[in-house]
């Protein structure tokens, strides 16, 4: 079994797997160029040789215990109907959906011929791996949590604060539970279709799981969990499922009763205090800052070895804490993969 | 002794002393006449009578336990002679310090003397809660703690990730320690002159204490916060301080040790669950989501509920989690504070 699949099946795998989010991406030249190749960010991520080919480019590069399906979390609304353009050095644009009218116009029926692109990426890179040689690196497939998801959707982006969602959830609370509903419905098929696919592990992402209340947080971030687990338990139980609740701090701990396999740490957390609070069943993965691999040296090294030193003996996926960030050197992430195979 | 003293002095005060973050702001008409006659946000602050007024107006309304100095986190390096300006829904706007002449180029010797008008307001303010018969309020002096204004002077104002300032902890990490003994310095200075001139509590605003790493938050966060608690105690043993390490998490618990008396949770925590990680003889405050009050009704109702529940029978204060937004309705709050003195 491979490494990575190991450890998220109960080994405490040593030195760990390493992947990195973000991995593929705009600190590699080799992303840059194809980047440079295509009119816009969703071509890229529609476009299957080219999705595959920046897949796996970090793979060739680092040869990681991961790969990670290239592509982006707002694929999913876009398949949905939702509008979605990506502007140079802001980020996604959306239209902030307002009313019973943004909720219904979504429409759940274009999903699968939709995303098509999406799971022919998923097979080329599953075949991608094994014809380069690389048997023991993992294929990740992943979704935006719905909650997150819907924070860009109301939000018509990102935002410093999320006023407009969290605003719903508390003056909207039936329309929103609804959003909520639809979107976890839809992330469960498309999690499905990049399983049979190819995709090995699955991983939900909840960046902002963090602005809400613990309230609000069991409502729009634990529910949809422990629902979207559970639908794809059902249908692939050998395939394990990472969550990343993003800033939830001590509520991890009931975000672990999801039956995530594992839970992504974020880069403000103390891994090794957290490993005290969640459970061993659950594997933890993360949490090096972006930021420090930037730096390098020594500020680096030090963070890593805090890092390696705190989660030694227990089920653990070394990985940053946030995605890896534009202006890193590639160099920098050769010497810290060094570091972690080291143990 | 006034409630939010004898809570922070070890009795668990119930019904909880209760103040909102922000509670002299822009959601009070009476704010906003006042706010119209002055030129800028920087006026307001060190216009003694203004920012009295300002500074009761909320207490006038409402009765609150703690009336909070009128002031900004930034007047503190704007007094050391870094620049700063308020662009109207902008926020802060000043030179982003860079290198060994950016720290240099601060000005202690000045500071004193620039915040005259701040220590003249809170001279105003305690006279005035006299003069106005609200003798069970007390008022509470602050200023940013020294990583929260690192933020904003190596940022140039707000951020939405904090890079530049994370960067130059990792990269330069001499030259951003000597930063934050400057910065550390001079806040147990200016905050020691408003105790002299009538604070009767302090509290430790460090909003982005949570972007940092547990290394760092340990380097910039407690240690700061260590050192200017135990000076403070060492001039005015008697004199409370409350720290608020924004979005800190399970890292609360270290930040408990540095000496403070009291804790501010912030929105996104589950205070129940903090209090089992918290030493008893830390009082805890917070934690209302500004938007429930927004929305008010139900929702705000039952949040509220649920703090109260969690936090009966402990050492508590009850406030926001964040600050209270423009667009709150008065008339939620004062629905708030019923059922925050019903208990």
């Amino acid at each position: 079994m491979k490494r990575l699949l190991r450890s998220l099946n109960g080994e405490a795998v040593w030195p760990p797997p390493v992947w990195l989010m973000r991995q593929a991406g705009r600190y590699l030249p080799e992303y840059r160029a194809v980047r440079a190749g295509v009119p816009d960010f969703i071509a890229l991520c529609t476009t299957p040789d080219l999705a595959a080919e920046v897949t796996l480019q970090p793979i060739r590069r680092y040869g990681l215990d991961a790969a990670i399906l290239f592509s982006d979390i707002l694929i999913l609304p876009w398949a949905l109907g939702h509008g979605l353009a990506f502007k140079e050095g802001e980020g996604p644009v959306l239209p902030p959906l307002r009313g019973e009218a943004g909720v219904a116009a979504l429409d759940p029926g274009r999903l699968i011929q939709k995303t098509q692109p999406v799971m022919e990426t998923v097979r080329r890179v599953r075949a991608g791996l094994a014809a380069e040689g690389f048997g023991e690196t993992a294929l990740i497939g992943f979704a935006g949590a719905p909650f997150t998801v819907a924070c860009y959707m109301v939000e018509g982006g990102g935002s410093k604060d999320f006023a407009a969602v969290r605003g719903m959830a508390y003056g909207q609370p039936a329309l929103f539970g609804r959003l909520i509903d639809v979107l976890t419905e839809a992330t469960i098929t498309y999690l499905s279709a990049q399983v049979e696919a190819g995709a090995e592990v699955l991983m939900l992402f909840d960046s902002w799981a963090g602005v809400l209340s613990p309230r609000q947080f069991r409502a729009h971030v634990i529910g949809p969990a422990r629902r979207i687990v559970a639908a794809l338990k059902a249908r692939h139980p050998d395939v394990p499922v990472i969550g990343f609740p993003r800033l939830a701090g001590i509520l991890a701990r009931d975000y672990a009763e999801t039956g995530v396999d594992g839970i992504g740490i974020d880069t403000g957390s103390d891994i090794g205090a957290m490993a005290g609070l969640l459970p061993d069943r659950v594997a933890m993965q993360g949490n090096l800052d972006p930021l420090a691999v930037v730096a390098g040296g020594e500020a680096m090294r030090a963070e890593t070895a805090g890092i390696l030193a705190a989660m030694k003996g227990r089920r653990f996926i070394f990985n940053l804490g946030h995605g890896i960030v534009p202006q890193t050197p590639p160099e920098h992430v050769a010497a810290l993969l060094d570091q972690v195979r080291a143990g």
